[in-house]
C-alpha cells in the first residue's frame, strides 16, 4: 500500500460499463485448459508423464473392457531429447472407427462416457484429448494415431489441436491394410522427466497391476523392460449401465428429466427413468406430493419438482443394485496386500451400496499389518485406477485420519504411525474428482461417512487381532516368570514332598496356564466395551 | 472378482467399435459443471454458501477497482426455508451494459478476464455463472440481477442457464427509472447451511477486509449485522495490464502468437507481443537461433519455433515490471496481522516479481510470534482474495512445509507448533489454481521455490529475534543467581575489606553484565553461521 492514487468518483461510470462490456467474450474449453493445464494434471514434467501414460491405460482398459477383450497394453517412453520424451502406449481392443478419431483426441469435452452412468475410468471426455494439448504445447508436435477395428483396414492420423475453436486440425489421414490385428496405438511426444519412486509411472503400472489382474501390461521404460504379467484370465463381470437413483437427485435434474421422459405420466415417468423403482413406490411419492400420478410430466410445476425432491428426501427407497458396480472384491484386495506387502495380517470388507446425488457408488477396504510393512500407507484408489497425487485433500485420506485408531488399540497421529497399510477402493457410476486431473475424490459428506464405517469396520478386525496378540503376549511374559523361577522351586517341593520335580513343573505349569487365560478372559470383556461393539465410534 | 465371466475373443469387434463410435458426443460445459459441481465448489452445504457469496464479492471488488470507484459491499443472508437461503450481493460498482447481462450470468466460459494478463480476483468467466448454476440445480430458483450504469436506468433480469446448450434463459427482462444509483446487485436463492468458524464466510469477509482496507463491507447474517469498515480511504494504484513475458513461454503459445501477430518482421514480433524485450534483445534471439531478425513471423517453421524457445531458456532476461502487480505492502501485511492476533513480534517481505510460463507473479510474506496468539496458522491469499479451502495441497503449504524451521530456531514439526502465523500473498495476472473453485494454488516450481525464500527470508528475522530472546533470558539468569548469592558475598567481603556491601553489589553487578554480554556475544558468532547466513538453507 505504499502507492496508492486518490479514489475519485468517475465522471461517467456508463462509459466505464460499456468499456468493460465490450471486452466479454466466450472462452475455448482448450483455451480454458492450456492456461491451465496444471488442472489436467500437468503442473510439472515428471507428473506430466505420468498423466499422459494414465489418460492411455485408463482409456485402453476400458476400451477392452467393454469389448470383453482381456487386456494386453504396452508403454513405451523414449527419451529423444533432454526432457523431450516419446510416449508409445497400445492396446488390443477394439479401435476406434474413422469417422471418431479427429474428435476424440482433437476436442476437448467430447466422449461416450459422461453421458452414460457406468463405472468406467473415463468419465469426462477431456483426458486424452487433454494429453494431445499437452504434447503440443511443450513441443509443437502432433499426436499419431493409428487404429483398426479388426476389418483388415488400418488408419493412421496425424492431428493436431485449433486451441481458439477446440477442433480437430488433421495433419495426415492415411489408411493401409493389415493383417487382423485390432487396437489403437498412441504416440505424443512431450516434455517430460522420468523418474521412479512413490509418484512415478512405475509406481502407477505396478498399483494398476495389482488392481486389474487379468490385464497384462508391458513397460519400456528408460532404466530397462518390465512386465507386469496377467495373474488371471478372466475379466471381472461387466459392470451395468444402469439409470439414476431417486435418492438425492436434485431439483434443477429432476426438472431436465421430467422435460425430456418419454413418459407420459407421472407414475411411469418414475418408474421408467430411475433405478429399482416399482409402481406402488411411484404411486406413493405422487401422493405424498399431492400429484396425479396420471397427469404428464410436463405439466409439473416448478414448485411440485420441488415438492418431489423434498418428499424423495424423507422416503426410504431400495439401495441401488450392486450389478452397476464392479467392486475388486476381498479376495483381490487381500491378495494384493499380501503380494506387494507381506504383512504378517491382513483383512478386508466391501461395503453394500450407497447412493451419493442419485450415483450408486460403494466403498472397499483393505488393512494389512506388520511383517515387511516397514511405514504407515494409505493407497486410493478409484474404479480401479490408483490415485497418487493430491492425497491431502482426498475424500479417503479425510475418512483416514477422522478416525479414532487409539480406540482400535492402534497407535496413531490422525493416521496409524505404525506398519500399517490401509487400502481404500471407491467404486461409482460417477466418480467426483476434485479436479479434472482425476487425483483425489472430492468432500461429499455420505462418501467421507462410508469410507470411515469401511475403515472402522476393518479397523475392529485389526484391534481384535491386536488384542489378541497382546494377550498372547502377556502369556508367554507369565510362562517366562514361571519358567526362570519353576526349577527351583520344583527342587525344593520334591526335597520336601518326595515327588518328582519334573511332575510339580507339569502340575505349576498347567495351573499358570489355565489361570492365565481366566485372567485374559476377563481383561477382554472390559475391552470390548470399546472398538468391538459396532456403532461405537462417533460419527 | 468373486463373479467373473470367462473372456473370450468377441466374434465381431469393429461391431462394438461401432457401437461405442455412435455414443460419441458432445458435452456442453455447462453439463460438466453441473455434474462436476463440486469443481465449482459446490461440494457441500456451507461450502456452497460460502463460494457464492465469494463470487460475487471477487466481482464487485474487481468492477469497483476498475472503474476507480471506492467499494461498498453489502451482503445479506436469509434462511427463507430449511437450508434454503436467499442470498443478496449489493455493490457500488460501474454496473453492466443491458447487452451484456444475459450472457454473463447465463453462460459458463464466458467473460472480459480471461483474454488479458492482469491482476485480477476472477478470471475464469466460469465463478458467478457456476453460482447461478448450483442455485437452480439445487432450488430451480432463477438469479435475479438488477443492474444500473448509472445512466438513469435500471435493469432487472431473471435467468436461468438452458444446461444441454450453455445459454441463457430470459424468464423477466424489465426496466424503470432510478436515481444515479449504479452497480449491481444480484439474488441467488440456493441450498445452504450457515455456519460460523472457520471456513465460515464470516471469516471470509473478515480476510477480505484485512486485505482489501479502502473496502467497506456489510454482512446481514442469521446470527446478526457486522461491518467491516473502511480504514483507507484511496485505493491501491491499479495495476497495469501486460504482455505475456517471453520466460517459460511455451511452443504451442509461442506458435499461435507467430500466426496471430501483426508485427511484419520478427525483431518487431519480439518487442511488440512481449513484455520488456528491446530491439536489441529481439535482435540476439534472432541470432541466437539462426533466425533472419527481418523475416515474416508467419514463415517461421514448427522447427524454428523449438529452437527460439530453447534459445530463449538459456537468456537472461530483464524481469517483468513491478506496475503489473499490486502488492499488498509491508505496512499492511504487518498492521493487518497486528490488529488480528496483537502478537509480540512481527515482519513482513515482498520478494520482487518472478514469471512462471510467461505470467509475472510477486510473493509477500508475513510472520507473527507470541503475543495473542494461542496456535501455529498458516493463512493463504491469492489476489487479495483469502484462501480457506484444499490448504492440503496448496503450493503456500507445500513451501511453508518444506522449510527447515529447526533452522530458524523454531519448534516445529514440518510447520511451526508454537505461537507461529505465517500470513502469505500470491499476486499474479494469473493465478494458477488446483480448480475452478480457487481455493488453492498449483505446485509449480518456481512458485514453490519463491514462496519458500520468502519464508526463509522472513524466518531469518524471527530467528535473530528469538536468539535476542534467548540471550536476554539467559543474561537475565545470570542476574538471578548473582542476586541469590551476591548480598552474602558482599556482607563478607564488608566485614573482610570495610568496604560498604553496597558499593561491592553494585561493582559485582556491573563485572557480571559486562562479563555477560561478551559470553552471549562469542555464543552468538557461533550461531550466526546457521540461520542468519543469506542462502544457508538447501533448497
Amino acid at each position: 500500500m505504499a502507492e496508492v492514487v486518490a479514489a475519485k468518483e468517475p465522471v461517467n461510470v456508463t462509459k466505464t460499463a460499456q468499456q468493460m462490456g465490450e471486452e466479454q467474450r466466450e472462452i475455448s474449453i482448450s483455451q480454458f485448459f492450456e492456461k491451465n493445464r496444471h488442472l489436467l494434471g500437468y503442473d510439472n514434467k515428471a507428473k506430466a508423464l505420468l498423466t499422459i501414460i494414465r489418460e492411455g491405460v485408463d482409456n485402453a482398459l476400458d476400451a477392452c473392457e467393454e469389448a470383453r477383450i482381456l487386456p494386453d497394453i504396452s508403454v513405451k517412453l523414449e527419451e529423444v531429447d533432454k526432457e523431450k520424451f516419446k510416449i508409445v502406449i497400445k492396446d488390443n481392443g477394439p479401435g476406434i472407427v474413422k469417422k471418431q478419431i479427429p474428435n476424440i483426441f482433437g476436442k476437448l469435452l467430447y466422449g461416450s462416457k459422461f453421458h452414460r452412468l457406468k463405472q468406467q475410468r473415463g468419465q469426462q471426455g477431456i483426458g486424452v484429448s487433454g494429453a494431445a494439448l499437452y504434447a503440443q504445447l511443450t513441443t509443437g508436435e502432433p499426436l499419431e494415431i493409428v487404429t483398426s477395428t479388426g476389418d483388415g483396414k488400418l488408419h493412421r492420423y496425424k492431428q493436431k489441436i485449433d486451441v481458439k475453436h477446440n477442433q480437430p486440425v488433421i495433419l495426415e489421414d492415411s489408411a493401409e491394410d493389415t493383417e487382423k490385428w485390432h487396437g489403437v496405438r498412441l504416440t505424443f511426444v512431450a516434455e517430460g522427466v522420468y523418474r521412479e519412486g512413490k509418484q512415478s509411472v512405475l509406481e502407477y503400472l505396478k498399483q494398476v497391476a495389482v488392481a486389474n489382474p487379468y490385464a497384462n501390461i508391458a513397460f519400456d521404460s528408460p532404466s530397462g523392460k518390465t512386465e507386469f504379467k496377467r495373474g488371471a484370465d478372466h475379466l471381472p463381470k461387466e459392470p451395468k449401465e444402469i439409470q439414476p437413483h431417486l435418492m438425492g437427485v436434485e431439483v434443477g435434474i429432476m426438472s431436465r428429466m421430467l422435460h425430456d421422459t418419454k413418459a407420459r405420466t407421472m407414475a411411469t415417468f418414475f418408474t421408467a427413468e430411475f433405478s429399482r423403482i416399482g409402481t406402488l413406490t411411484a404411486n406413493e411419492i405422487c401422493k405424498k406430493a399431492s400429484i396425479d400420478p396420471k397427469i404428464s410430466p410436463r405439466k409439473i410445476s416448478d414448485q411440485q419438482v420441488v415438492e418431489i425432491v423434498k418428499v424423495v428426501k424423507e422416503m426410504k427407497l431400495i439401495r441401488p443394485p450392486t450389478d452397476c458396480l464392479s467392486p475388486l472384491g476381498e479376495k483381490l484386495i487381500e491378495s494384493g496386500l499380501k503380494k506387494e506387502f507381506s504383512p504378517e495380517w491382513v483383512a478386508s470388507i466391501s461395503r453394500p451400496p450407497e447412493v451419493y446425488r442419485g450415483f450408486p457408488f460403494q466403498v472397499e477396504v483393505g488393512i494389512a499389518y506388520g511383517g515387511g510393512i516397514t511405514e504407515p500407507r494409505l493407497l486410493r484408489f478409484a474404479n480401479r485406477v490408483p490415485l497418487l497425487y493430491q492425497q491431502g485433500d482426498c475424500a479417503i485420506t479425510k475418512g483416514a485420519t477422522e478416525i479414532d485408531w487409539k480406540r482400535y488399540g492402534i497407535e496413531s497421529d490422525k493416521f496409524p504411525t505404525g506398519p500399517v497399510v490401509v487400502f481404500l477402493h471407491l467404486a461409482s457410476v460417477w466418480v467426483p474428482f476434485t479436479s479434472e486431473s482425476k487425483e483425489a475424490i472430492a468432500n461429499y459428506p455420505v462418501i467421507i461417512k462410508e469410507i470411515k464405517l469401511g475403515i472402522q469396520e476393518c479397523a475392529r478386525k485389526l484391534s481384535l487381532y491386536l488384542s489378541g496378540m497382546r494377550r498372547a503376549q502377556r502369556q508367554a511374559e507369565r510362562l517366562a516368570i514361571f519358567e526362570r523361577y519353576a526349577p527351583e522351586t520344583a527342587k525344593a517341593l520334591e526335597e520336601l514332598t518326595g515327588t518328582s520335580a519334573k511332575k510339580i513343573i507339569d502340575q505349576i505349569k498347567k495351573i499358570v496356564t489355565e489361570k492365565g487365560s481366566e485372567i485374559e478372559e476377563e481383561e477382554n470383556e472390559g475391552d470390548e466395551t470399546g472398538p468391538g461393539e459396532p456403532g461405537g465410534e462417533p460419527e
